[in-house]
């Protein structure tokens, strides 16, 4: 149990944290949020998702964020795709640098109202996705399971398939020579406990361990932030977070939004473990997106923080 | 590492949760508050503070309160006292049940401006209390060491003062005879972390084997349930906690409520500590607490909850 020296962190907020909000954000909102993230040190920013416009008020935009948002050197920007579609539109783009990922999860229900498919049919897609990846000149990178530790339609009798249904998609990729790099554990409804991830954690890194573990937790129900310690207890290293801890899960009710950013890297930077992330760049962007949205966000840590300059 | 199976939780929510509310709520209020408590199953509740009147606008109406509420057979109903005079007030009521504390501090600025007091001044008058004590046929039970983790005042420099300060207390109770049976640490601002609390709970728990470690943890920087787990890791098993996270201190700028009874409780019976807390009691305590108020409050879980029964 020793916790990483560094963790890696991807900043979700621009889509997770805006998409489930009832006010639709300024375009010219949302490009100075990500200035804000872009300039924070964080090396991962998640701008937008490539759902269809009609279906997401929120996303309708994205074609011009894309189009206009601002990068900072080192800082890698995507957008999150559901379909073989939204990934050809983030490609057509030119502007994102994607990495090729493979989403399913333990629930079929879940990803028949997600995303219209189920694991099986994934399964059986791989190959599309692999050639999808190299005609993109990508690699296949990792595999993303969501509803991990329970689902707002299946409860936690999904958890028995979080094992089966990574060492199958591990399998088959790697089959197909293409061994995912990561595997992310989604707490899409944020039913997770700090046991049950210290356990997946454990479990997943001694059955493939040359293949990173990294987690994208919710905060439903207050366990948001101990799951993320439980999680660096046995040496996971990349998260996934929210500045300000805004958003939630179209699809999932009852779900919080993730984790907030800056309270991880806080934590992480007081055990020990580096995230390269400037504490005062997300108090700024966090304090900026709760005056946009007019609305308290979930975070605790931007509103109590006074300079640690 | 092995969490205890049964975990003792005292609400502070009626006094804690309720003292730097701008909103005096009305007596009736505190009572059904009190109410739905009372029969949620907790063993423990604080319902005021003996604190002037003029002072705190909130406890004005203290003596009211506690001549009023209507006791369920099986709970401890407290009120908290900051000096001896507060103490007599209390025993005056006939309808407490406090226990005989001690209260200091790693931090003299932070006991200074709470309760016009130093460590020094605490450690001189402990025969004092114990007299007082031994009058209202009480034994000495329990010292709690506030700014435990960090001070608003005096920052993380305290953070060396804990265990000196813990074993002056032990050291000079035990000599008197009164050797305490419990040792609470109040995470005052939320400074705390969870490697911070491991480390001082084992710390504490190798050097005082027959003492009881408690944790009352805020969540001002969102490490709050975080630093229970780490606590129940290292075998605390007794935290104080208040419904739906409301609160502050009105002493220590920017500090937030404490960790959400019913977040905690809900992440003890998931681990396997029980509580005997029915978590249904507490949503509807919460969400009749939210609309007293008239704000949301930081703890999570209720918001979320469906029943499960």
């Amino acid at each position: 149990m020793t916790i990483p020296k560094q963790v890696f962190v991807r900043e979700v907020g621009p889509r997770e944290g805006l998409q489930t909000s009832s006010k639709v954000v300024a375009t010219e909102d949302k490009l100075k949020l990500i200035d804000f993230l872009s300039h924070s040190g964080v090396k991962e920013i998640e701008i937008t998702s490539m759902v269809r416009p009609d279906r997401v008020p929120q996303m309708a935009d994205s074609d011009e964020l894309i189009a206009r948002f601002r990068p900072a050197p080192g800082v890698r920007y995507t957008a999150l795709y559901l379909n073989r579609k939204g990934f050809a539109r983030a490609e057509a783009s030119g502007r994102l640098m994607n990495e090729g990922w493979i989403y399913s999860a333990t629930s079929d229900t879940f990803l028949s109202k997600n995303a219209n498919t189920s694991h099986r049919d994934i399964v059986t897609s791989l190959s599309e996705w692999l050639s999808d990846f190299r005609a993109a000149g990508k690699a296949q990178h990792g595999v993303m399971i969501s509803t991990a530790f329970g689902c707002a339609y299946e409860g936690s009798a999904v958890r028995d398939r979080l094992l089966p249904v990574a060492q199958e998609l591990v399998d088959a990729l790697s089959q197909q020579g293409s061994r995912p790099k990561e595997l992310s554990l989604a707490d899409t409804v944020g039913h997770g406990t700090p046991e049950l991830v210290r356990k997946a954690v454990g479990d997943l890194k001694a059955r493939f361990p040359d293949i990173r573990i990294s987690l994208h937790l919710h905060d439903t129900r207050g366990t948001g932030i101990a799951n993320a310690y439980a999680g660096l207890l046995e040496g996971a290293d990349c998260f996934d977070a929210s500045v300000g801890g805004a958003g939630g899960c179209p699809f999932t009710p009852g779900a919080a939004g993730n984790i907030a950013t800056e309270d991880l890297a806080y934590m992480c930077e007081e055990l020990g473990a580096s995230t390269g992330i400037s504490l005062d760049s997300y108090v700024q962007g966090a304090k900026f997106l709760e005056q946009v949205l007019g609305t308290r966000l979930p975070g605790k840590y931007y509103r109590t923080a006074r300079s640690r300059a």
